[in-house]
């Protein structure tokens, strides 16, 4: 028999909604199957990231060379930063039946469903937007005027939600957690992947 | 805010798969919300089976009655017995906000499709047709000539799981419950199912 794929999942959601800690903390659990993507970016690593382990830390000409050479799945420019997804794990790690876990910007995610129209978009809500506020200014890595920058692109992210599949809300991190264990487990049960494999079975019998 | 309906889950299956001792599994554990709606049949109880938990048991003139006044979601003749479902209970407590789950024939389903097309669709399946041969076989209550006639009609359900959401195996009632539980609660998450809600959010801050 054809050997099954994996399959794609894409967490995405506003800047500041903390899919950084939910993606992290997905990954610390024993019970999930998920490979995780690991992002490129141009951007400054922050204190406690490592490269390789949270993103690969490229120059702008390091990137603009990946674009150039087609290595990227989805790019885009965020807040004055580039980020992108190297194509090459994602495809190889889905051909072998795994499951992928990309973490990536909301421009980036639109870009991921044209190639992988079949794969399966979370978006990461936060409870309120004055919460979302409070939680971008906690951080403390911004200016004031980069806060009110990423406000403003917060909102109209949350308006291109409509192309996702799930809404997770990021109230409590493990609940958050939970919610998308649920996805990953509920999408290996759909029906339309799964036809194929039981029509098989009925006419082996 | 209006108040927000409930989700009705249909869990079906062919005949012999488990279905009533994985909804049985399902409904003992404390950390799901969901409401049994309880089916009307003029099947006899089997040995554990207590009016009023498993079902209502009728005579079949009572039956036809319900029928004749519309009393019932659904109804079906299956190996010369009636099962159904009272409407009533269904629709109050999708509108008090809480999930009900069904219990139900293949045939049934169908028609509760017809009347709630949001409603979302569980086909649980045997891990192959000789281990569901397997099942009914043991399972005693049977003569020879009766399982038969429940592989035959078995084969023709399975064809029709096109028609359903998710597939959920029962090689094991534990998994098969951790199956269910996580699409109940996936399906809350759904991004058809929140939109709404979150664009009033925008609307409103």
């Amino acid at each position: 028999m054809e050997q099954e794929k994996g399959i794609l999942f894409v967490l995405s959601g506003p800047s500041g909604v903390g899919k950084g800690t939910v993606r992290q903390a997905i990954m610390e659990e024993n019970n999930i199957q998920l490979h995780y993507s690991i992002s490129v970016t141009t951007r400054k690593p922050r204190e406690e990231e490592q490269e390789g382990v949270d993103y690969f830390f490229k120059t702008k000409q390091q990137f603009e060379e990946m674009i150039e050479n087609k290595e990227l799945l989805e790019w885009a420019k965020y807040v004055g930063n580039y980020y992108g997804t190297p194509v090459a794990y994602v495809e190889e790690t889905l051909n072998q039946g795994n499951d992928v876990l990309l973490e990536i910007e909301v421009q980036g995610a639109l870009q991921v469903k044209e190639h992988f129209p079949e794969a399966v978009f979370i978006f990461l809500m936060p409870p309120s937007l004055s919460e979302l506020k409070t939680r971008i200014t906690t951080r403390g890595t911004e200016a004031e005027h980069l806060i009110n920058n990423r406000m403003t692109v917060a909102k109209e992210e949350i308006q291109l939600m409509d192309h996702y599949d799930y809404v997770v809300e990021n109230d409590k991190i493990q609940l958050a957690c939970d919610r998308i264990r649920a996805i990953v487990s509920a999408e290996h049960c759909r029906k339309d992947r799964l036809y194929e494999k039981y029509k098989q079975m009925l006419e082996v019998e």
